[in-house]
């Protein structure tokens, strides 16, 4: 399968583990599965309802990569795909997706990603999701995902999602239910700049015993771009978690941050952490009198925080 | 002026600091001011539009104390009061209010306490408010107190509220604006038990360059009883805010905490930390190995946490 340059570029920003034509994969370009290939463990089936694809991973599958990134190379498009995640107990799977964008027209390019994952027990599954977006036009650039959770007993979830650059609006949607002793892991990484709009919600439901959630969210604003970040933790159980915000803020920009913890069990601990800065003036100072210019001080400073 | 017995354990409960029938007061009982007094600095006007008073407090006021509790001991009256407080630049004053209130009926008593500080420059007010509720009439014990604040340059605001018991249903509005220079000190602490609720929504404006604020919200939800706190700290300048939310969960209990923290300044430093969680373990372990029961040993935690 060849692709142009402005897709090719995309695609290897947005599959970070790199893109290749062999175990379980899907390629959806311009809103169409350009190539797909199964594995031993892992089934792709397309829907014969509406667009996208029912993933079936087995609970053989051991350390095993399946890899679904989506680029929109033409201007003008609004794709919407449902994605469903079918994984077996004990499975341990990779999943990197992600959405690139290249827009050198004037009309909006969209993306909406519909995922839905449906895990069996004792599974470890590890979704990473990286949206990105470049080009020259004037047309907006936008990713709306959905994500559904639904984590089964004593099975691990870790959710690595990075808004890298370039996406003029954004809101996610995540909704994520724990059973008995399940564990989350969720990294949040997103950075805004211009005049960009990034909304994330997302609400995490503990309903199992046992149950954990370790939430993580990172964010730079720039420019005169806004962000409003709205985690939720639910304890219906004897449960943990934790979520931690912490957002840079820069130029002329707005960082709102609304966690919302909620206890409905004596036995549910929830704890929260939040803090909206500028940027550490003493590291900046510091990386200066090693001769950076302050953009080069800034960008490394930044760097490091989102990484 | 003679109190009944209801009505004087009420009000000694509520006015921590002791009232006294001397300097400036105003008692309101029932829905009536029974009784006042003015002190060389301080001057208190009835409304002549509606129910309530105007607290008059000149700047050469120091280190100086008004009290303005309420209290209600007859069943099923609903009371509501308008207070307003002028303070001129430079004033050092305590206000001590509070509503309490002695239902032995079956009708709801309810107080709706409307309260507006208009704060000058270089100003030191602190407010305390204690509520209390009690009786063992079937009757509801409501309290919606709503408090708008605005303080002037380089002044300082310390607000102390305390829900200390008894109240079946409240909603607490809180707005305060800060000044260039100025600070604020909140110490929130709220008690429920048996099926009360209590709502919280507090949203403060950090305006002023160099403004300040301290948000700490001590908590604990007994019974079946339901909590939700809304605090919000908007920076809107060269600012710090820093807001804690602590709460602990018992029995059937259930506690929200939706802190909002909105950056829309550079220089705007807002730091937020929440937790949830059930009465400490080792603690309640160690006070029974001196011989106290399970429920002294944590009256003593809940007060220890509370203070």
């Amino acid at each position: 399968m060849k692709l142009n340059e402005a897709a090719e570029n995309v695609l290897k920003v947005i599959d970070s583990y790199g893109f290749k034509e062999q175990g379980a994969y899907n390629l959806r370009l311009n809103g169409m599965a350009v190539c797909h290939g199964d594995s031993r463990h892992i089934r792709i089936v397309k829907k014969e309802d509406k667009p996208g694809i029912d993933i079936f991973i087995s609970g053989e599958a051991k350390d095993e990569q399946v890899h679904i990134p989506v680029v929109m190379s033409e201007s003008g498009m609004k794709d919407v795909v449902y994605n469903d995640f079918y994984i077996e107990d004990g499975a341990d799977v990779t999943i990197i997706a992600g959405c690139g964008i290249h827009n050198d027209g004037c009309s909006e390019s969209r993306h909406d990603g519909i995922h839905a994952f449906h895990i069996g027990k004792d599974a470890n599954v590890k979704y990473i999701e990286n949206h990105y977006a470049e080009g020259n036009g004037t047309g907006g650039k936008v990713l709306n995902p959905v994500t559904k959770i639904y984590v089964g007993e004593n099975s691990i979830f870790t959710l690595e999602t990075t808004q890298i650059k370039g996406v003029d609006s954004t809101e996610r949607e995540t909704f994520i239910e724990l059973a008995k002793g399940a564990k989350l892991f969720v990294t949040e990484k997103l950075m805004t700049h211009a005049d960009q709009s990034a909304i994330s919600n997302m609400d995490v439901q503990l309903n199992g015993e046992n149950s954990s959630a370790r939430i993580v969210s990172r964010s730079v604003a720039k420019g005169t771009s806004r962000q409003v970040f709205h985690p939720r933790a639910v304890g219906n159980n004897l449960c943990h978690a934790h979520v931690q915000c912490d957002s840079i803020i820069m130029d002329e920009a707005e960082i709102s941050s609304i966690p919302e913890i909620n206890a409905k069990h004596v036995d549910a601990q929830i704890v929260h952490e939040a803090a909206i800065g500028r940027i550490n003036d003493e590291q900046l100072t510091k990386l200066r009198t090693f001769g950076m210019s302050e953009e080069e001080a800034e960008a490394v400073i930044i760097e490091t925080f989102l990484n």
